[in-house]
């Protein structure tokens, strides 16, 4: 282990709470790390909830108010797991008293709010504080190979994307209200939450941007139970549903249509109703000199296909993402021993770690992540428009 | 075999050409037929390829003009296999003659062509002759029970269509311009081509019809070698390039967005631009109970999701569409034995033979083939309008 | 169409006589024949069965005793798809009086009958008279092309073999007892019905055969239901059951390891208790520098593994065997439009009409069938020595 | 956190150091156990490799000496993660001691030494001291819910079972010899090391034992480079290769057929040699009412068939073992975020530590383990008979 700390903060803890917390459990015992993260303090407004969840966890103390670590000068990094409407304020809080942040992704609600935060976060980097946002999937070794191939070239001209993600918890009627569908917290629905992925993803593995979009928002189900708090499982997605109704004011399907910077069309779905489809982050990419497709329920498989194959053993070849030559794995075990969904972030803590050793803006920077909100709201002002052609920038 | 014969003259003697004919030769040895094919003319101008094609295919003589045939006291029905171009002349006066008719996909190049032939089609239906437009994926067995399914209220309330009719041939920016890529003879590109299956093949499985679209035309390469035609075999669909050059005037993809009749919402693509996709066309269709996936690559799979099984057994259920049970299926071959592409000809025809020796109209009528060439249009006509929502009526 | 015919009877009209039809029909319509096959004659006990079949499939007369055809100067090549029981007989006398024979796998029920055919065809070609087993998969593109792989060297030293052909159609245990379940008419059960395609089909991808096994065969219900004949379709494997009993004297499956002559060990089973497995003949072969995995039930696909790729880029390639470049389907549709079970008939007849034109001895000859035979017989007698390693010499 | 310690030493720091290393960590943040394990010490023979890895993974204090541990009044738990022979000499000591056990599989290198430790652990659990052995596959969840859906009669009467282990890292000649390949060291080779598996998780899914079995032991290449220990990462399978030259004394495949208690016949394999599958343990079990298929490199599906499901609905069903209604799966994460290999390891403590806290014997026990080893025993007898039928009793 090494000697000098790094002291963190987390703020939240519902699902993601637990797959960071896990993060910085396992990271430092598998990979060399030139930081040793120490769970120093989590931060929740119910107190209670906080200690329990801090005592599984493994944090060493709690505290209510974000305001509290981001003063406490034996922190050095604050990681945000809240929901979206409170990102800004917090991040925004840390990196001017110096503190780096990771915050979870979508960046924020608004553009306003990112534009805030990118600010923020270029300020901080010239006094070598530095933010990064959570687009995690940009970790699991599949899809970090598959940037590699297209940087390699093996993929040719890029022309082509397709990008679902799949989920089907709100096909039931009566699943209840969380905060997830009340665009006050979550900003949006399956667009902020998922699409946002399939933007950031797309982006990275192709080295392209979505510059112009034509897209659809759609909630299928506009009323539901209220969430009955005190049955839902802290971490859970979906909840237990009380008895009052309340309104859904996100969408459950976001559809996008999309022109890339490198010349290449791309169809985009998000959605919370793709029944039988429970995490299914589907990208297939098409380029002049290959192809790739990915599926994250098989999340250790990437197909590649290789155009200059002789013409009678041309295929997609499924490829396991897990030998020592591929990204991350030789930290893992031996090849064909499959990791999981948890694994990414373990990567994201590495890959943070080691540059907030050496002094370097790590990836996806909060410029990244205002982008992808550009792109968020581009898909929202199209879909009000008509789904007319909208320009992200 | 029947005594009463159907006595058919094919104009065509391309790809479809083949596929009709196999169809022919080869439904009455396997299905239990009311009227008895008889492959009297082959038509095409080209006097040495036809008689060569109708030596091969077995027809038993031919003609180098359509208007013989359709003037023939011998002839019951007409088959249409010719580019989209010719479709409207041939088929009015064909009917017009008294002829059934069977015209191959889609129905016409333009809105008002399917329009004269719808109406011509209404009329002649009036007198006992009938029109039938060729969506033979309506008959791929795994297609026809995705609609049994449907109907039978397995999926419940359908709420998200995926299709995707993906293929590759024009990848490589040398492949060489054939008639597919010249918008006077092929009205569209992927659209017409492949996109009017998945319209067609949506609308026969929900139920539903797509009521306005967004969508965007793409071409990738925009000039292409001319086709050598002498080097080109008959029935190929990539043909070999010649050395001068000529103007792609369709669509490479076609990308859109379409609301349903009945709620649905779904995100269509047509492409031969997806690398290492030979001919997957895929649709998945989500609905409140459950959900479907077809790929043609596999034909004789269908995946079907039941919302309703126990929560610890839940998953897609990969039914091999080769039972007795099974659509068509019982005349072919024991259970496990797959049929291939052209048996959906097969199931055309018997399905086209039965209606006619039962005086019924058989489906899809022109009618119908002209509500998909008013899909085409409005894909087009938004396309064109910056991807602005377009009603198809 | 060639002017020289060969005149084809046909004697047997159950499921392989369909088949078998259907590639006669089909066959001289995409492949340019050096002779024109003539579907002459049907030859079965059972008269008005028979006739029911000669017109439904095509044939222009029909006979009840196949000793009609083997004296009938008219003919050229008797195909015989009768039970196994009948094999050496016709085979044998059809050889003598001059007839090329075309007989179904297995060549016959014991390696006496076996070795008096094989006897038989090689006086028999000396005169330029051929025989040929039907061991079709032979000629299905995925395992043409597979064997083409091994041959080219890209599997390396083969090592490894497991091959299983699984069905279902007994899991019922009142499914009724047929011919295929009755010692005396079929010789073996699952064993040599799809055993023996499994045998085959690994020598002829390898180039290895069979030397020693150790086998055990397994009957799981001992006692079924009578046939009722007259409710049994004609081509249907299972049948109908009736009231009365019979006791079942084949196997039910048949599991052997074997060495092969090139050094590599090998598993197959046979079966038709593999619930839930159709008509799944899957074959996987291991090398020194690749290895090749089949499923009959997606025959269209072979799946590739080269040892020699990157690290990285390892992985089985799902390869669509349908281009051109593929064996044989340059005659058929574009790429990506698949074929079915019955293709393989249509392959084995082009290659056999191809070897007669040339006074070629076709393969499998029945020196191979007898090899084959051979080892379906160390197998039962291991099985009846205690799993005992056995040669198959 | 419980009040309640389980001090716990661990002895060995190979890959299976890491693995058990991990579950310690995890397993206490994700359930809710009733004691609090504690790492206390790492014995290892090398004293520096220990201390780093004890480091590395996080336990307080390392020993050199097994005795050390097993004479420790503040040691529970001793946990066996060295090579097979060395596990019946501190086993027994250990349970004689008064520890409970946890012993890596197979349970040792021969019948004798089982035997030994099997007599020890009945004699401690007299005394409420446990020892189980470590086969974490029955805790992979979709095997737990295999076994699940085995016990409540949905595949009916149990008649076939096929398993293969499949693995390839051996298939290059000029790989290493390690541990792993002698058999005074390791025992077997992939009969032990993953042959043993496949016999474990059969047995516990059918809840039938392999009663008698017919094997084949084969090794493909019998000399390979010695192990070059300082260049070898700990934790890793394969090794890298030194100048010199060993005798490889162990099976590279092993193949065995096996009649079951049940009825059930089934063929395993076990093989290094699987060129391109790197950790591919398959399993099908087919029964009278339904059947099973699963694959370790997609460990979170498992398929099932329900032959009671309408004619035309009958299909392998992919379960994705990730809804809180499956074993293990509610502790995790929401459903369709895939767990991994390492989860297992997880699993298997947690029921140990439950059973412990219940003064309940966990399972496997060392009898179960001695069974195993006595199957592994048979196989190798017949191997040695010429595949001769043996009796595992």
């Amino acid at each position: 282990m090494p000697e000098t700390p790094l002291r963190v903060a987390m703020v939240g803890h519902g699902f993601m709470g637990a797959a960071h917390s896990q993060a910085f459990r396992v990271a430092p015992r598998f990979f060399d790390l030139p930081l040793a993260p120490v769970m120093s303090t989590l931060v929740g407004r119910n107190v209670a909830a906080t200690k329990a969840a801090a005592e599984k966890w493994g944090w060493a103390k709690t505290a209510s108010d974000w305001r509290d670590v981001v003063n406490d000068p034996d922190i050095d990094l604050i990681d945000i797991c809240s929901p979206g409407s409170t990102h800004v304020e917090i991040a925004v809080a840390a990196l001017e008293a110096g503190k780096h942040v990771l915050c979870e992704k979508p960046l924020a609600n608004t553009v306003a709010e990112a534009e805030q935060m990118a600010a923020a976060a270029e300020k901080a980097a010239a006094k070598g504080v530095f933010a990064m946002v959570g687009f995690t999937y940009r970790r699991v070794p599949a899809i970090t190979f598959a940037r590699d191939l297209v940087q390699a070239g093996r993929l040719g001209e890029i022309r082509r994307v397709q990008a679902n993600y799949l989920q089907d918890w709100l096909v039931d009627e009566d699943g209840p209200m969380t905060w997830r569908l009340d665009k006050a917290k979550a900003g949006s629905g399956s667009l902020g939450d998922i699409g946002a992925h399939a933007i950031d993803a797309v982006q990275f593995i192709t080295g392209q941007t979505l510059d112009s979009v034509s897209g659809l928002l759609h909630t299928f189900v506009t009323e539901r139970p209220l969430l009955d708090e005190s049955a839902t499982k802290s971490g859970s997605i979906a909840g237990v549903a009380g008895s009052e109704c309340g309104q859904v004011t996100v969408d459950d399907s976001a559809l996008f249509t999309a022109r890339l910077s490198g010349g290449a069309v791309g169809q985009f779905e998000a959605t919370r109703f793709a029944t039988g489809r429970k995490n299914a982050f589907r990208i297939e990419i098409s380029g002049s000199e290959g192809a790739l497709a990915f599926d994250l329920e098989r999340e250790n498989e990437l197909e590649f296909y290789d155009a200059a194959a002789p013409a009678n053993e041309l295929g997609f070849k499924r490829i396991l993402v897990t030998e020592p030559e591929h990204p991350y794995f030789a930290a893992w075990w031996p090849t064909g021993h499959t990791i999981g969904y948890e694994h990414g972030f373990s990567h994201q803590l590495v890959d943070l770690v080691n540059d907030l050793a050496a002094a370097r803006q790590p990836h996806p920077s909060f410029a990244e992540g205002l982008q992808v909100q550009r792109v968020l709201d581009a898909v929202e002002r199209s879909s009000d428009d008509g789904s007319a052609w909208t320009s992200t920038n």
